[in-house]
């Protein structure tokens, strides 16, 4: 028995179904483009086994053990590094048998059609996990990963990823992008500029990164023109490495395109880590319109990716750090935000702007009305909590009717979890030709136009917008 | 003619309908279990008939007297009593075919599902309700309330009710269900823990009640301490007549957790009518925090249903009271709101907080992500104006990827019309079968998950979560 | 090969698509009502031919222009007029071959349904527009708009209109319309009142333009009584014309209802350019409630259209003008916003007004509890972005279960866009039909209730909402 449906995804009806089915065996076998993510670079340079199986599913993927631990699973027990150094569970049996125990929980969510996916298309199995099957699971993913064709360059091939973009800080040295490029290996990994911890007043030590990015580039950093050139440097050296886009995470979508003079003297006071909340959120907004007009300069694509309210628990935040399930997002507002930027550069059609959202009311109220009509603006995928059939669904339903398919970018896999990279990619084919299956059998869509957006949200749309 | 076809609220394509009506067969027989709800524990202290068929089915139901208000009906043509004590109608009969005469303004509401669902299933009856039928209609009910098989108490077993909660403020002396516990009777009435009115500055005659609470429990109320106290204690009071929840109904879901000196000072500020609407706005949100805290002692769950904003009409209020179909609700936060509570005890696991929305773009947005991590949270079912087949269906399509199914709670009624109870429940089980056949059919669930699944939201989780 | 699809927008499963089929064809002949849009009466009056096809359907409409846009096309080379009288292109055949080669960006969109309607029902086209058939259609579309059967008024009569309303400027002299009812022609074309450009202090030229309303009516329009009364004069003037509602489109939904001293005064500031930000909100909030009175005195329906971030690019404004596709829907409050008003004559059941959202949220959270309890209220149906398959669709699925069917007022166009008022009729009427079948599919409703529901939603609710 498989743990997969052939016809997964697809509509009930079976006559859509047929269009659907039809449409996803034209694009099916497309290779994948992934152009923004979080794996690891060091897997692709070093080139070693991936260790135990609770360390590849559920130790490092908060999709994981945040449902887990709404249920009262400790961290500590799935193995979650303290920040204190203190003791965490470090038996991946141990921690394997008590994810299977709780496997359930995950039914209905993504989550599960990425990890089905993975056991039976990575690992080739055929049962489903629970605690019953926790031990062979475990045993059989072990002894895989032990060999070559699990190693993360084989997965690469077997993938068939054509380009993946990692995300690095503005002041990582891309020392493992640099070591797959003197290695010779032809897998196209590559990095995205991800200047956070050298704008944002918020995040700790912010002047020390100011200092290092001084270092790095060899201009006066404590000056704003010496800031800006550096962001330039650093910029132009991430290109170097197959960069074609930067990405900022910020609490809220907001610019400004305040006068240089007032710029300078807010980045002194952010050096001086002085700004109030609303002074430290200007900031912000002001580098995502100099990182625009740099853009401009460079052709790097702008990601924003605004609206979570990071680290919820103060308690989870102290013992575990950051990134562990805790971020919430939050309504955001896009229309009064962005007006500063797209005032600034917004009617320029060689500059990108790639939206993101956590909040699915803006889909029909404010992100497809703008990228609609602004000629730097495309929408992004559903992100992270919409990263899912029913929330790819609802994006497509609520956007397509005012920006079009031409205004969005296919598909981003956003993920640190390489396995589920080919399942979240086929979730994103299916329900797309699902939608447009939907569209045909409704009569606002001919077969052939279908057969081409099919290919076009595919591959062509993040080939074209990412400049891959 | 039956009013109701057999396979309602199905999904329409044949074979997902077949999953659906084999998963809805093997749950609708299971018995009910209302764990929140408005019905009057008189009516099972006493068990007497209930009046005729306007006061059952029209005069107390805000649902059904709202829909005719706004089609230009007075509340007091429809029997609604006047605060003043004024004149209303009080001919059943006349009030019924002006009820008669409107039926169709129900037509695609929830209403009429479970109107027609009430007319044939506890009164058998087979001819739709219209002007011209309403004289019979109001003879038949007439005749049936007259009998013994239409009293509270045969009802209640005929409904195949195991368990089902009142809802009773502080400060009740709990009579009816003391009536209930000493008549013998196996019927399980329970009440439920709700102090609006000691804890919320903004109704009217807090001191008061405050008072009579110290007076009911020997604490001095006046104190920060001895109100604590005279709140644990009537909780244990509750806990006696089988209470397993608390419920707090405020305008926002704001939480604080303030220094207990701070607390004390402001609940004498609120004692003085002296709160501004902030700080009542926070008082109420420490006392949500010190509930949490009183339910890790006594183990009673506690539920929060904010977001309403009360007594739209002020000529309405004046007229006739509260309660009279112009409450509205509006836009509320969650993220930021519950902060508070949930650093201050939401890690613990044996702590339930149950919480309900007005505002369905919280669902997707805010409540799954944050039940999806934190231990302590649980999401309430559809509430009031969504609790509806496409509010339902909403529900779990934008909260089922995110927080999966074991952190929701199954349904509450939340009625005080007694004969929609079984209505209600059998639409909230028709739609989830309805949901989970959908998963069945697009390859996201299998059939035998779906059955568990079937039974657990039926009835499972609602034991679970309300400690049944 | 038809453009079109027979079956289009009807439900894909063949039980409930025939369903669909039934009820679409016993309403599909009704005649058009069109009780608010944006036609010019000047094309009735004089009854010229349309000029070229690209100003039929191309440079006055910025449904289409925006999309192109927002791929980067310039606005000149569209047609679209510069505000400073600077060369735009004026060649129809250009902007047409360029609107061609981007016909693609409206796949999946209302725009490319309206179209392709007005392609094969108004010019009998069976083959698609792209490259290269632009040329063919545009000399084929040409050759048909100088034969006397393309002239308005016998598209008007082609169109099977029964009304249709245009909007005017409350000091329009109605010139046209005046010519309109001299001619003797009896399509009937009646006009309704905008006074947003005498009421909005934030509108550039209102002490002026309420000066003219002062010498159009003999009123001191200086003084606020005189004001008031120039307006009462105008609306009976708009009535001779056979105005049926006045129209308002504010930033925001707020209504006040000041003491009338208070409101003098801040009309004194309005008038001296003197009011902040806020303080203008306040007074066409207090016009709005005002508006509402002068209903209840001459009967004229009151729509409400608010929420849209009204010229979101700077740039664009100033080289085009007002309503160049940059208005971009923001966040609206109605709860608080209207409460005002309500609370002054909202329990008047022979008021009517109609709201409007371009927040979708508002759909189930506000509107349909506020329009399914206050007798005044209406809901308009789904406006501007949202009026397409989908979100129709998400209108009556949100709106239906709280407010019924019968506190909706059917549908408007709100076009300027001629060709199309057939295809949007059309869409609507056939999503309509699309959801009563549904209802029906699913033993929500009986088919001979959603038969008279189809005529309700596509003829009677819009005649006897907007007392035509």
């Amino acid at each position: 028995m498989a743990l997969l449906k052939d016809d997964r995804l697809f509509p009930v009806d079976p006559g859509t179904r047929g269009i659907a089915r039809a449409l996803y065996d034209s694009i099916r076998d497309l290779p994948i483009l992934s152009p923004h993510g979080h794996t690891d670079p060091r897997w692709f340079a070093e080139d070693q086994p991936f260790p135990d199986p609770a360390q590849l599913f559920v130790t490092p993927d908060h999709y994981v053990f945040r449902m887990l631990c709404s249920q009262g699973v400790a961290l500590t027990d799935l193995g979650v590094p303290r920040a204190d150094g203190g003791p965490t569970e470090t038996d991946g049996r141990k921690i394997w048998r008590l994810f299977a125990a709780h496997y359930h929980l995950f039914l209905g969510t993504p989550c599960q059609l990425w990890l089905d996916h993975s056991f039976q298309h990575v690992f080739g199995i055929d049962r489903r996990l629970n605690a019953e099957t926790a031990d062979w699971y475990y045993d059989h993913i072990a002894d895989c990963l032990s060999r070559p064709e699990f190693r993360p360059r084989a997965l690469f091939k077997r993938f068939n990823i054509e380009a993946i973009a990692t995300t690095e800080a503005a002041t990582d040295d891309l020392r493992w992008h640099r070591m797959i490029r003197d290695s010779g290996w032809d897998g196209r990994v590559i990095t995205a500029y991800r200047p956070d911890a050298v704008i944002d007043p918020d995040m700790p030590g912010l002047a020390q990164n100011v200092e290092l990015l001084g270092q790095q580039t060899g201009f006066d950093t404590l000056t704003w023109a010496g800031y800006l050139d550096a962001h330039r440097a650093r910029r132009a050296y991430f290109k170097e490495f197959g960069a074609t886009s930067s990405d900022h995470g910020h609490p809220s979508a907001r610019t400004e395109d305040m006068a240089q003079a007032d710029a300078a003297a807010l980045f002194q006071k952010a050096l001086r880590g002085a700004c109030t909340p609303d002074e430290a959120d200007a900031f912000r907004g002001q580098m995502l319109t100099e990182m625009a007009r740099m853009s401009l300069e460079d052709g790097l694509v702008l990601q924003i990716h605004p609206g979570a309210a990071r680290n919820h628990s103060a308690q989870v935040l102290a013992q575990f750090g950051r990134d562990k399930g805790f971020d919430i997002p939050r309504r955001t507002d896009y229309v009064t935000a962005l007006r500063p930027l797209l005032n600034a550069v917004g009617m320029r059609a060689d500059l990108t702007v790639i939206l993101f959202t956590l909040d699915e009311t803006s889909y029909s109220r404010e992100l497809a009305p703008l990228a609609g009509v602004w000629p730097c603006l495309r929408l992004g995928p559903p992100w992270w909590f919409h990263d899912s059939p029913e929330g790819m669904r609802r994006f497509r339903e609520m956007a397509t009717e005012t920006a079009g398919f031409y205004n969005t970018v296919g598909f981003n896999d956003d993920t640190r979890a390489f396995c589920s990279i080919p399942a979240r990619h086929d979730v994103a084919r299916r329900v797309d030709c699902a939608f447009l299956a939907d569209l045909v059998a409704t009569g606002r869509l001919a077969e052939d136009e279908a057969a081409g957006l099919a290919h076009d949200l595919t591959y062509g749309l993040a080939k074209k917008a990412y400049r891959l």
